[in-house]
């Protein structure tokens, strides 16, 4: 592990586990959730806001402040934490999944990713030295190396030259990381086939990465498959290192991992949902923006210890959304963001308790309930 | 006064005073800047934070309001106050501003301002006596009357007219005023004359309301005229009656205003240079969104004790701002809000200390002022 860095299990429950992982910026209690911030920042939700809902990590795309402003104004203004003024851990994306999604005509070879800027049209290049390079200067504390992804449903035989090249840009990656202080986490590809992704695993491991993602995953593929992909890509990795799903999702998803050995995790669903009005809770998804709501004073989620739930009705929060009000997505954002540090808080208490059933029978029951008004 | 309310002056210096407004939900210490919440929301801030950067008062629009949620909804959570959280005093206008300038095809004759709403396109007529009681259920502490208001260059004839005619409807409002815990101002009119002012003024105040607003201003006169209508119309108001300066402005409009004997100010200006990146410093305009601030590690205004100010470099804002990221909005216009706070409470100072000239020259040159990088 660089300096600053270590990662210690502190409970154990089956494949499941509850740790610390330390990092130059501060130390994240595993499972923990990450919430993004694409451009440094998520969503109107202020640093200050970020740790009081229980926040400790967060996630910026590489891609996204590559264009804008640039890796080297965020290195002169001293990082990201300097840059955004969150002082915590950050973690970092390669830009690959990025720039393949959002680029026109991204092309793959040997070298790296060639696309065109969606800013200014130009030929742009993002190799694997160049993604770990401009993380570096982003100053994250976890980098992710460059990987290529192929979709579920895909040719097999392209999955599979896919994962060996990833493989070929692990290495790649390595040799080029220079700085002490910053892990670097490699990212297990390998397709639909849990004999490939345990294979590619144990390619990946051999490199001696500080971390491990399963990546290529939340792409559509069935939730048992997904187990199963995640479960033999975790037979083949060390122990004594943390393992991110990135991606990835909503409740269901998350327990479904932490019972794999999955110890980070990020995706843009609370955020998205809480813009487009929808709230998680312990009673299944609440559609705010509907008429139910107009007259009800009750709080968002009256079982919810956010600033949101305890100073506003459900009423105010509709309103403020279908007038598009930029405060209402901000109010919306916290409650999501605080109902997943939530979850994961629980998670790690019933790891440390030995009994991770009463809460994945709790997400069972709201992932299937219709909300009442 | 109704119930719950008093305005005591505590100090004069010319025309201009210093003092408190009292209402059922706290009292505003005069001269002072009111932020406009239009849909009971200001621009992604939240009531905590308008509360710490000083703002006493808030204005919310009745006709957005009563488009949406429709002021049922908002009385059935507990008025203004209750419905949104800011649970110090709120101030509404009549409606009939919006109405005119938004909705399309307005007219307006003795019955009110018939209109086809932009949301649904039905015909709908707002009364003077309609605009209170909207207020009423609103449950604002200060209510204005139905207003006609002719811009400057029109007919001097149609100028008259619709003064006559906004003092009918002023008579309207009081015989339809009902509630006992609310204040209700009246408007002058009158154009751009003088003359009409102070008559419109006199006529105004016979009716006996309990504070009065200077209408139909800001809408492209000449500064120095602007001077001479508000000091025509207050030559004839009462001593003890609070005074508003409706809709205005740029910082100098303020100066200008509070040396003529106004204690409340509106506007939108803070909010929306906010959101265009243009911010307001003792040195003049700081335009963000330049290259100049690019690497700006400095904050937005180094004299300035906001909350923006004291966490955020200008770089950081500069890249929020344009990657249209909603914390940028917020964090500006907090910046902003508190400018306007601070210059009202040294104007308040500078009355009870007995000298404006320091203020006034300072704002004058901030005014004249192009902003270093």
């Amino acid at each position: 592990m660089p300096r600053g860095f270590a990662f210690r299990v502190e409970a154990r429950l089956g494949a499941a586990r509850s740790g610390w992982l330390e990092t130059p910026h501060g130390a994240v209690h595993t499972p923990a959730f990450v919430p993004v911030a694409t451009y440094g920042a998520v969503r109107g939700v202020a640093p200050d806001e970020l740790g009081a809902l229980g926040a400790q990590m967060l996630l910026a795309n590489t891609y996204h402040l590559h264009e804008r402003p640039g890796e080297d104004v965020v290195a002169e203004l001293g990082g990201l934490a300097g840059f955004t003024g969150w002082r915590g851990p950050w973690l970092t994306d390669s830009g690959g999944f990025q720039i393949t999604s959002l680029a026109g005509r991204a092309r793959v070879d040997e070298q790296g990713v060639t696309f065109a800027s969606p800013l200014d049209g130009r030929r742009r290049l993002l190799t694997p030295e160049s993604a770990l390079r401009i993380q570096e200067r982003l100053g994250s504390d976890v980098a992710m190396v460059l990987d290529e992804c192929q979709p579920p449903g895909g040719d097999p035989l392209a999955a599979r030259a896919a994962a060996e090249r990833t493989l070929r840009w692990a290495e790649r990656s390595l040799r080029a990381r220079s700085r002490a202080d910053q892990a670097v986490f490699g990212i297990v590809q390998g397709g639909q086939a849990p004999a490939a992704r345990r294979r590619h695993a144990r390619q990946t491991a051999e490199l001696g990465f500080d971390g491990f993602a399963h990546g290529g995953l939340g792409l559509g593929e069935a939730r048992a498959l997904r187990g199963e992909l995640v479960e033999a890509a975790a037979s083949e990795l060390p122990e004594a290192a943390p393992r991110y799903l990135m991606g990835l999702g909503q409740p269901l998803d998350l327990v479904d991992a932490i019972e794999r050995g999955v110890d980070l995790f990020d995706c843009v669903v609370p955020t998205r949902h809480a813009r487009h009005g929808v709230l998680f809770t312990g009673r299944g998804l609440l559609r705010i923006r509907t008429r139910a709501y107009t007259r009800d004073p009750r709080p968002p989620d009256p079982d919810c210890d956010c600033a949101t739930c305890a100073r506003h009705s459900r009423a105010y929060l509709r309103h403020l959304l279908r007038a598009n009000e930029a405060l209402g997505a901000r109010l919306a954002s916290i409650h999501n963001l605080r109902f997943y540090a939530a979850l994961l808080e629980r998670a790690r208490r019933a790891i440390q308790a030995g009994d991770l059933g009463p809460l994945r029978r709790d997400v069972e029951a709201a992932a299937l309930a219709g909300q009442a008004p």
